[in-house]
């Protein structure tokens, strides 16, 4: 079983490397069809689990510790396969 | 519409930020859960455009020549909204 993690910074927050990219995307001739970039994480991680329940509540818990930081960062889950 | 862009390291590529994650997860008690662990970028392009097809094969550009390094990297976009 596999959990899909995206970590994306919240609303509101300034994404530098999403504005560096889109500003270059601008350059390479994508100037009228771009209008926003955002840049985040995914983690995915391979788990010794077949309790799909079990394994998002135990995942939650990584992105809590570890995986994001949750002043500045939203996460969402979704556990596969 | 919006493209979510998922770009994460081939197979068989040395995934650093990976490993240094997994290593942490095992510190911090998910020694038992976790067996793998891959780190990739989302990158979320909001589009001026309403041709899902068009779309995607600017996307592709944008991929090849900027969003990834495809000599070590893959990619897979998704068009939605």
């Amino acid at each position: 079983m596999k959990a899909i993690v995206n970590v994306g910074l919240k609303q509101g927050v300034l994404d530098d490397q999403g504005k560096a990219t889109h500003h270059a995307l601008d350059t390479l001739g994508f100037k009228d069809l771009v209008k926003d970039v955002r840049i985040g994480k995914q983690i995915i991680i391979e788990l010794n689990s077949s309790d799909e329940a079990a394994a998002k509540e135990e995942v939650t818990k990584m992105c809590q510790k570890l995986l994001a930081n949750t002043v500045i960062e939203d996460y969402d889950i979704e556990i596969v396969g």
